[in-house]
């Protein structure tokens, strides 16, 4: 495989960083490098974008003290270390590239977090993603049932045809952790919607009931909190393909977060939620209404849930009526509920009576 | 889809069960059942199989208190809801299970604990397997890349060949939950041995810097401690294809539990470890030689950590020579290391280096 031009330019963006350290110190100047500030306070709603991203706060790192000295002296090499994957067309686990910089001297991390810190510095400072300096976190991409075409790009260059339900086993099509057009092409779409899934048991009984035909959707497993993968794709398929999104989850805070970070990006990677954040998705369930319309099996909300809750009617992403409602009506009923709860009434009822009643009323399904 | 022979079989079984109860009930009986006692104090290994299995300590469940007749009637419900479920080829998920008691009255389950408990035993006394009964766990299926080529049943009875290298991704073929004969055929094989891995990272590793064409190797993910499907699969392929098997997993007290657990059989299940545990499995490693030999970055062994290799020296599955000097020689250094650890060489040293001489000193690369 050659160099692409996507690749020259992310060479090129990081060896600016390097240009302004070398000016700054041939200046005589301690160097220093400016970015976002990434915390809550920071982020405001892009009314273009229809996402939520950094404000102007910014955050220097200066080389002043011995602690910022020795962040510069990671910068450069981490740089280093993904031009070199880059011309050698490798990629590496973010765990790979904690363990890397054993041979970096003073530049050695004292942990991964410390890594991936400076890797998201990165994404900040050069707009670029991750993806693109080649380094993937562990999770593996989840998995996708329905029609959908495909062109995927493998290790070794050789491009590859895969139907999303007549070319793979009942366990789907895995999304890579790279799904940039460059890897994965869509080549034509069959679905007439997406509907993205929580918990693995729950896509299965789609998969098995076979909602992806009888209602010619396209089933993607979010596995818990999705991986930027997940989402990337999630968002190509809606603005590339024009397809409608739904996102089916428990009815708990931390599922609500879930649908969050499909829908308005996550606080943590808000410098790209352009790229990974689908607005135009909606929340299908389960609701508070829900445990209560369907008398769903419940749990008591934990003292956690309570503050996640809490917490999340400061969030500016569930600023709007429909969650402040939802969020409320949780606390004042203090229980939550699982999707696979649907199942005290059969094995079908999720997909022959739930998602048929949600999916009508939000103009889905008709 | 027609009921198989072998479902009409798992049917009888489960009905021997109500037999027994109800003629127990007509003699004026108390109704109960035997099982085989599920405790480390209980297994033992089985030269024929040359597994380890459960010895004849044996267990009775009665129905003479209030606690054993709400269990007997659970395993009635149990019963019925399996039979339904190979009726109509429904196959459900343990939480789905464990919801849809909610509609037994009396028999419902307080937990999932209960539910999944009550299907082992149901396990025990049929001889028949949680997969026969189209009860499947959460966790999906790890990935497989190399040359094999399967024959998928999948949910519509089609049969569906797929080449684990050519025909999927390169996130690879998914292992189904259910790998038995009637669902995956094993069609050919390409490989000349297994290498079984833990992390995702490694395995993706493994695939970037193609160590299956390299080594015409097969590249199973484990995924942590593997689903019962995983290990069933590497038993088929070791016992079916004639395929060497060997384990890469990090190198503390936890993955040496995977690797028992893969040759072995684990101590839960070990009522079926006749159908799971490859006997001919064999460690490559990371073992506490490689941390001295290599150098690898390591952690010290927390408190847990010891406690867990100490319980290893008790565990007749850790009893030979091989183990007890792993085991001793880790609690010796107090040091544990991650197979990902290798990177400190840099990215290719696991593919160049690290296997290539480990594998030819074990005789599976020449």
């Amino acid at each position: 495989m050659t160099i692409t031009e996507k690749q020259k330019k992310v060479t090129e963006e990081l060896l600016n960083i390097v240009k302004s350290i070398y000016t700054q110190l041939d200046d005589g100047q301690i160097p220093h490098l400016e970015l976002a500030l990434r915390s809550k306070k920071n982020i405001k709603f892009d009314p273009q974008k229809n996402v939520w991203i950094y404000g102007d706060m910014t955050t220097s790192r200066s080389a002043k003290k011995i602690k910022g000295a020795t962040l510069m002296l990671r910068t450069l090499y981490m740089v280093d270390f993904i031009r070199d994957m880059i011309e050698n067309q490798h990629s590496s686990t973010l765990r790979e590239m904690y363990y890397i910089s054993e041979g970096w001297g003073n530049g050695k991390f004292h942990n991964q977090d410390e890594s991936n810190l400076l890797a998201e510095d990165l994404e900040v400072i050069t707009h670029c993603m991750r993806e693109d300096f080649r380094l993937r976190p562990e999770e593996d991409g989840a998995r996708v049932i329905g029609d959908l075409t495909l062109i995927e790009t493998d290790r070794k260059g050789k491009r590859k045809t895969i139907n999303c339900r007549d070319d793979v086993g009942d366990s789907g099509y895995n999304i890579p952790y790279n799904v940039e057009k460059d890897k994965v092409e869509i080549k034509s779409v069959g679905a007439d919607f997406v509907i993205a899934i929580e918990t693995g048991g729950m896509f299965d009984r789609l998969v098995e009931n076979a909602f992806d035909e009888q209602s010619n959707a396209l089933l993607v497993h979010l596995k818990g909190q999705p991986a930027r993968s997940t989402r990337r794709f999630i968002k190509r398929l809606n603005e590339e393909a024009g397809l409608p999104v739904v996102v089916f989850t428990d009815g708990d805070p931390w599922s609500f977060r879930i649908f969050a970070s499909v829908a308005y990006g996550a606080i943590k990677t808000a410098h790209i939620s352009e790229y990974l954040a689908t607005p135009a998705a909606e929340y299908v369930g389960i609701t508070s209404s829900d445990i209560l319309n369907y008398d769903l099996p419940s749990d008591k909300l934990t003292e956690k849930d309570v503050d996640a809750l809490k917490s999340e009617l400061k969030d500016p992403r569930f600023n709007d009526e429909f969650w402040r409602s939802e969020i409320e009506a949780m606390l004042e009923m203090g229980k939550k509920a699982e999707q696979q709860a649907l199942a005290k009434y059969g094995l079908d009822f999720v997909t022959d009576t739930y998602l048929p009643e949600k999916l009508s009323q939000m103009g889905i399904l008709l």
